[in-house]
């Protein structure tokens, strides 16, 4: 182990440094760092926790799926195909784990000051056992220590998601899924609680790069005439059911490019329906369609009880000498400016003040947060606050988060933390940055006499894990 | 007392937790801490200090009237009713006070981590001497311990006036208030100075819901032909001239829903008026004509020496199903994106270079500050940059005001603190609040040897006190 | 020295308050502070250094240039004409050096708590050693003493230069400038490396205010028929080429309205350019042209290798009232809202993912850090982040560019600092600043353990050196 580092992880890590509030952020961690990790948003695999196989290598567990990650190292010029990261066409992309590992080796100061170098140590370290600072002269060593312990029964993904104390972890799937992967895990007798959401886009979006085979699919799954309106809604409404019914799905979740909501009357609607379906509508018609499916989304949630969360403002597989070869969401997708309070308004006229429906609002846009999201959930009993989002999911970013939404919108319209991620072995790690920033900022609160410190440990428990559960009907 | 909770507010509230920090902070505060409080922008009822009754009951005084506070309640599920608020149609809303305070104490914890939560509880303490923490065990106590105390005569409106040290008090009336309740006041013999501003959105925003019976109304009461542009110049000029002489005004208020300013030539500005009269104008004419009314008053303003006030983005009434039943103002109001530089040109190309007006913007979308209010105010000598606005008027809202204003616009174009209030009791609260974050904000210059000590001194008397003074002409 | 105070500079100014992060910053910074200066984009005069003339008087080197200083007095009240700021119609101005100087010193106290009063301090002290605080009652005495600095040999230009260990110094030249102070300077066997950067918006922007005389010009000087496309474009190429080789050119600047581009097919981009010098084009059309013109400029980058750096979002002398008595760049400039995630799509879709480009992006909307800047530049392998620029260059602003910026950019990905000033005296304390406020930073991820020290004094080192050599490839 001569000329590498050691690593470990400072028990007192993302703290304020002052004294008394780092000591009361503390305390405060201390109440809430073992609680049960609830995971109500994620993009995480659920074939992983069906089956139980080991994850394949270190390179195919923390770099090939990994956009934070390869996006940073392609952004000083290492090509993605280096880093194994998969091509359509087949054509050649670094197959040799190691070689990959390599090259992420050389390349991890990149990682500096960035969320990822955390999670990435956290998992190395706290997960896996390294004790030494990843840098090239290491490299093969820690790749045999880490690929040596994925071989192991410990680290398959049932024993992983245990050791993580994960309570639930919702995957997110599109309607068309069948979702054997969770009827499997039904099924397997296993304990761990594997739920689904239900993220309609591709059969909502007419600008879906799917839409045009996924809407013909699912009027033969439900055996609707999605080519009419009242098929189509009868369509949705089913495959919500079934996701209720056979994912544990208790959540639906739209991607659009934008807020804009409709509340058209159901004859303009059906119209309006009919020219998609006929390929007769333009950029406008798709995003009045959009906007008209999140206010029916709204009015099915209130039979069904699906908590809705809208994520808007994300422009998605913008550089084609990406997308093109490699697919989407690889790492280059960013985020809009995006209104909130005339977009939503057809969307809260109808359903705003409605206290069963529940409507979490995320945002990639931080000007956002105290001048549009924090007074509209302030105000409607049907608004919820989702948490720092993607980019920003982050220390300083979620201490933002706390800082601009907290005065107006309260502690109780926001709904704990959403790892929202595909990378599992980051998952305690997220959740842990998530508790101490939030202890961080409720000490500050503390010290700067402006919570009493009784409240101060309420309000750490409800942050951790009260709220995700009662928002998120878990 | 027992199960509940002790009540008290720490000397050092507010203040950042570094030592060092805060001793310099608690030196400034406690050299501004008893300065007068001097409220030039507000919205409290006149007719308090006219009648000088008492505050009828503890709801009546801390809930009915706070939409702060009734909107987060609101906002979690609670129904207006259940506060008290009344309906249009004078339906049923829970009139028993006790009922209405029972509702508030179980919903308490709402509040924690907002402004509102400091503003009662020092009122609670401070001013009403209540010494443990609201909560549904001691709401009973509590109510009666506070309702005793209003039914005594130092809890008098003038009393307290005089208990809390404010040396002007301003409110809000509109130019067809005949301000009887000022010059009540004047003739009272009674010595606290309550003046009015001058608000006229009703009769120069074509799109007020009051605006066709203003107008009339207007011309009525000065005996001008508001049918004509001229006339209704002539009518304007005339009741700045009344509020200057009767009501004490030297300012004017003017809540627009953007800051859009036009600079018209005359004949274009009367055709416009004239479209409005009529009733023929649109949105869009709307739009122009309040614009062009900025500039109309800016002149006026050259003439007769008040200070324009420019309070623009907030959409109001925005939720049918509160406003439609409980009328306006009741927490479903909120800021939108709002742009200043392009905006103001032709107000400015016109008076921005004035020595002799002074014009203060206000802003509720803080991506402002830095980008375009503070080099606009660091450039034209009409300009003066208000202080955080509404939801903004918090700690971390003016924290972020003075980082993001100050570089660029500096300390002497800004102009003191704006309770901006209907909240009596919450007045002397929101003033310290204020002092206390500004010193924090100072202080923490001293500390990183970014100012010197005795220049921090001089500031904190100018941010507290001699600013308001000098640009409200007080 | 009676009445007045003394002056000095804290050896800990602008590191947080902390002591523990203090001391880190302190280390941090003591391990960079006398690394040398690279200054890759400003706007000094080269005149300076091919004649090492000595400055002329206290008012002309710190007030009549300092659009910082002279803005914020015009601001208070103080007429340009009495900071001897010249009239382009010759009239009245004050052209007493020490009069100028009274007012300065009268309104010192305006400048409390912005940058401009660091830096003057800062050079009073550190370089002119001055040891009382500016005020009426020194400033005759403050004025000789500075006076008679300027008039001795190590107050010159060069001895400047080279006492504040300035490694290279780029200034600001227009296509249609013959370079004569480079090529003096260069001939002179002086060893100071003062280079140029390409800056051509007097013949890429219709609307820019010289462009009418500048294009033919542009014609005159390279020999080149520049009403057509083909020989516009060579003409550029040609002056490219002649800032390389006379003037050390390693890359041009971009001073745009907005950061829309284009990419046009060739035969259209001709027609627009036709339609522009036939003086046909419009407002719409000026801004395709301006936009397409980033894309030519990118595409002769990647042959002769210029950096490219981008500022849009400035509106600039937008105050008639100054700009037509003064001049051009009199404080009458600010920034706007700006977009680039939509607007830069032609031209990162052409050239982003180039590895042999760099395109420095900077904004003065400093929403758009954390939302497009960080996510796009943490992508592209053309994109580079540039510093906080302009109003942003401050304490303050350079700190919400770390905490927005390094996040999802990571620190590889921006490019050390730039002064961008014409105060030469201000460039050895801007870049001090920038040392301090980066170092603080990096305490502050060190103090919560966010970083591991030894990676922090690597970053240091990047920060204040080596990332600004690669990335201006110098």
């Amino acid at each position: 182990m001569t000329d590498t580092t050691p690593l470990s992880l400072h028990p007192d890590r993302l703290f304020p440094a002052d004294p008394e509030t780092r000591a009361i952020a503390r305390e405060l961690y201390n109440s809430v760092k073992d609680l049960p990790i609830v995971s109500p948003h994620g993009h995480t695999d659920p074939s992983w926790f069906a089956s139980d196989e080991p994850f394949a290598n270190p390179a195919a567990l923390f770099i090939i799926p990994d956009h934070y990650v390869f996006r940073m190292l392609y952004s000083q010029g290492v090509p993605l195909e280096e880093l194994g990261v998969p091509r359509i066409d087949g054509g050649w992309t670094q197959t040799d784990p190691r070689k990959i590992w390599h090259r992420f080796a050389e390349n991890f100061h990149l990682l500096r000051g960035t969320p990822s170098r955390m999670w990435l140590d956290h998992a190395f370290h706290a997960i896996l056992g390294i004790t030494e600072r990843l840098c090239p002269a290491n490299a093969d060593r820690i790749y045999d220590q880490i690929d040596a312990k994925l071989k192991t029964d410990e680290f398959r993904p049932r024993a992983l998601f245990e050791r993580f104390g994960i309570e639930l972890l919702a995957t997110t799937e599109d309607p068309l899924d069948d979702l054997r992967h969770h009827r499997a895990i039904a099924a397997s007798g296993w304990k761990g609680r594997v739920v689904t959401a239900f993220r309609p886009d591709n059969v909502t979006d007419p600008e879906h790069p799917r839409f045009r085979e996924a809407l013909p699919e699912l009027g033969r799954i439900t055996g609707e005439d999605v080519t009419t309106w009242d098929g189509y809604l009868a369509a949705l409404r089913n495959r919500r059911r079934y996701f209720i019914e056979h994912g544990g799905c208790t959540s639906t979740d739209h991607g659009h490019p934008t807020a804009h909501t409709e509340n058209l009357p159901q004859e303009e609607a059906a119209a309006l329906f009919g020219k998609i379906v006929r390929g007769e509508g333009d950029a406008n018609d798709a995003e009045r369609f959009r906007g008209q499916m999140l206010t029916e989304m709204a009015r099915m949630s209130l039979d069904d009880g699906l908590v809705m969360q809208i994520h808007p403002g994300a422009l998605r597989s913008q550089n084609p000498a990406v997308t093109n070869v490699f697919g989407e969401a690889k790492g280059d997708d960013w985020p809009s400016r995006t209104e909130y309070v005339n977009a939503l308004k057809p969307l809260l006229n109808a359903y705003g003040n409605e206290r069963n429906l529940t409507i979490i609002l995320f945002t990639l846009d931080e000007s956002n947060y105290a001048r549009e999201i924090a007074p509209l959930a302030g105000h409607y009993p049907a608004l919820r606050i989702g948490p720092a989002w993607w980019f920003h999911d982050s220390p300083e970013g979620m201490r933002r988060f706390r800082e601009q939404v907290t005065e107006t919108g309260g502690f109780y319209n926001t709904v704990g933390f959403n790892d929202d991620t595909r990378a599992f072995l980051s998952i305690p790690s997220r959740h842990d940055m998530s508790r101490r920033v939030d202890c961080s900022f409720l000490a500050r609160l503390v010290a700067e006499h402006r919570l009493e410190k009784d409240e101060a440990f309420a309000v750490a428990q409800d942050l951790a894990y009260n709220l995700v559960r009662q928002a998120y009907r878990l």
